[in-house]
Parts: structure tokens; C-alpha cells; sequence
């Protein structure tokens, strides 16, 4: 490859990554305010100003560009929510770490992906890619929720104990949709961090 | 009023009340298979084996047939709940409890609600409808898990112990949405029944 060659190419990659990743926020902001019946390529692609010939050449289906972008965003908040704690938060600052993770669950990506997770309750072409990606972001999830709370799955208990803290996460977030829940999610955060201190001393 | 009014009466108020609850049956599992996009007064009347006209009778718009459905069956389950437990549970039952009060999110009333929930996110004439509706069926539900529990609210942290145990709940009941999550539910609900114990004991 001839130099030239290259620095043509490069720019044009990254122009189609800055396109793709226009296209993913695009998409989860649409999701997110008009849920999945209002949410097709034509209006994501509007969206984020690009061609509808250029989404679909980067997201053939409808079903890979809503699964693609709300897989992206998780990926986005999981390594912001590891920046927040870089050595990990310990027994002393849990309570931080609780409301942090909590705070995956009550903005619009859980507002999107919720409205996807409903979506493939009805529709079969969507289901079992929602079922795969779920699966997939809440592996991860409960990784960082093990390794930022110090938490030790060797000990009995610990596993589901940590597992029930995201499922609560996850009642608080759907909690959230309709009104501003935040004044009783912080006291239940405050007491859930209490309890899980215990449980997690041993 | 003569006697032959009373018996002719008798009878038309027990048939208008039947309809009224095969129709509030209907609209629940219609919610829950078909979500709220495929659910119309029109459907609902079908599978009760109503006419348009008795069911547009009863609810006159199609808000006030699903928030009565949702609020009907949700009712019913409580009944059901306290049934269950006569004399409440106490220290003995609390395992009991949590997973009674965790089977309240994983059924088809569960689902149907969400559809309305996600719903109301959207639509500006049903949103404040639900919104209320999900704030009496709340109360009422944190009134049963404290009363079976035999939780003491007038110690500090009981009741937000109680309400991260209802939101863990609700997120467990979103979990199994698209996939049988029964087995890691039982281990998650076993785990935090005992930590719940420790709390409440004090």
C-alpha cells in the first residue's frame, strides 16, 4: 500500500466510525422519546443527518441498529462508571458506588432499553437478539458491580446478594419512568448500601 | 319499589357486573400478549364476548377500560396475598413472603401493567392516569409486604428496607420478561429473605 493510499483511507474510516456512532446516540435518544414504535431507521437516520442509504449500509435491519445502539451506550456507561472508581470503591465508599450503579437504570438508556426489552416481548425477529444482548450487558454489569464493590463470590451468598442489589437498581429505574422518584430512591439507596455493608463484611 | 321490580333489577345489576369483569379480564390478558399498541376497546369487547356498544357502556374511553383492568386484577391479586397468609408471617415466613410478594411482578398482571407503564411514558392522555393508578397499587402493596413481613416502620431505615425489597421485586419481575428466570430468582430471593430477616430482626 502506497502512502497516499493510506492517508486517504484513513480519514474515510473515520468518517464512517464518526457516522456509525452518530447513528448508535441517534438511535438510543429515539428510542427513548418515542419508544419502538416510533423509532425506524428512516427517523434515526434523520436524525443524526445522514443518508438512509448510508444507516443501512452500516445497520441492514431496523433490529440491528436498536440492538447495536443500546449494546453501544452500555458500553459507553459501564467504562464511565469504571472511571468513576478507579481503585475500586471498597467498604468505605459503597454507598457511592451503590448510587452510581443505580444511576444506570434512570436515564434515557434504560429508558430506551426498556422499550426495546417490552418490544421483543411481542415481536420474534426482535426477541432473541434482545434476549442475547441482555444477557451479554448484564454479565457485564454484574462484573463491575463485583469488582467496584469488593465484593467476594467465593463466600456463599455474596453472588445473589450483589444480583439483588441490580435487580433493585432495576426496580428503581422503572420506578423512575413516570415521575421523579429521586428523593425516595436516595433514602432507599442510602439503607440498601447500609444492609449490603453488612452483608458483604461477612 | 314493588317486589317485581326487586327481582327484575337483581338479576340485570349481577349480568351488568359480570360483563364488566369478563371485560376487565379481557383487557388484562390483551394488555399482556398484545402490549398496548394492539389492545383497542374494540378487541377487548371481542374476547369478552361483549358488543362495542356494552363495552364503550361501561368504559367509555379506551384509558378508563385499562387502568380499571390494571387496578381490578391488581386488587385481586392483593386479596389473594393476604388470603395467603391469615395470620401474616412473622419471623417464621419471611421467605414465604418475599417470594409471594415477588410472584405479585412475574405473571401476566405484571406484564400488562408494564405495557401501560411504557405506554404512559409516550402518551400524554394516559401518562397521568398511570402515573396515580401506579401510586395507589404502590401503597397498597407496601401496606401488605409490611403488614405479612411484620415489619416495624417506626424504626428508622424499616420502611426504605421494605421499598428496596418491593423495587427489587418489580426489577425481578423485568428480568423475566423475556426469558424463564425462575431458578436464579429463587436463589436471589432465598439470599435476600435472609438478609431481610437480619434487618427487621435489628
Amino acid at each position: 500500500m502506497s502512502t497516499v493510499d493510506r492517508t486517504e483511507r484513513v480519514p474515510k474510516q473515520d468518517r464512517s466510525r464518526a457516522t456509525r456512532q452518530r447513528l448508535l446516540e441517534a438511535a438510543v435518544a429515539c428510542l427513548a422519546e418515542h419508544g419502538w414504535a416510533g423509532s425506524t431507521v428512516l427517523v434515526v437516520a434523520e436524525r443524526a443527518g445522514v443518508s438512509r442509504g448510508a444507516a443501512q449500509h452500516h445497520f441492514p435491519t431496523r433490529e440491528d441498529l436498536f440492538t447495536a445502539a443500546v449494546e453501544y451506550v452500555a458500553e459507553e456507561r459501564s467504562r464511565a462508571l469504571r472511571a468513576l472508581f478507579p481503585q475500586g470503591a471498597g467498604a468505605g465508599g459503597r454507598r457511592a458506588v451503590v448510587a452510581a450503579l443505580v444511576d444506570l437504570y434512570t436515564g434515557p438508556l434504560f429508558r430506551a432499553a426498556l422499550h426495546l426489552w417490552v418490544a421483543a416481548g411481542d415481536e420474534a425477529q426482535l426477541r432473541p437478539r434482545v434476549t442475547e444482548l441482555e444477557a451479554r450487558v448484564g454479565r457485564e454489569t454484574h462484573r463491575i458491580a463485583v469488582e467496584l464493590l469488593g465484593a467476594d463470590e467465593s463466600r456463599p451468598g455474596v453472588r445473589e446478594t450483589v444480583q439483588g442489589l441490580l435487580d433493585m437498581a432495576r426496580g428503581l429505574g422503572l420506578a423512575n419512568l413516570l415521575t421523579d422518584d429521586r428523593a425516595r430512591r436516595e433514602r432507599v439507596v442510602a439503607q440498601w448500601a447500609r444492609l449490603l455493608d453488612e452483608a458483604l463484611a461477612g
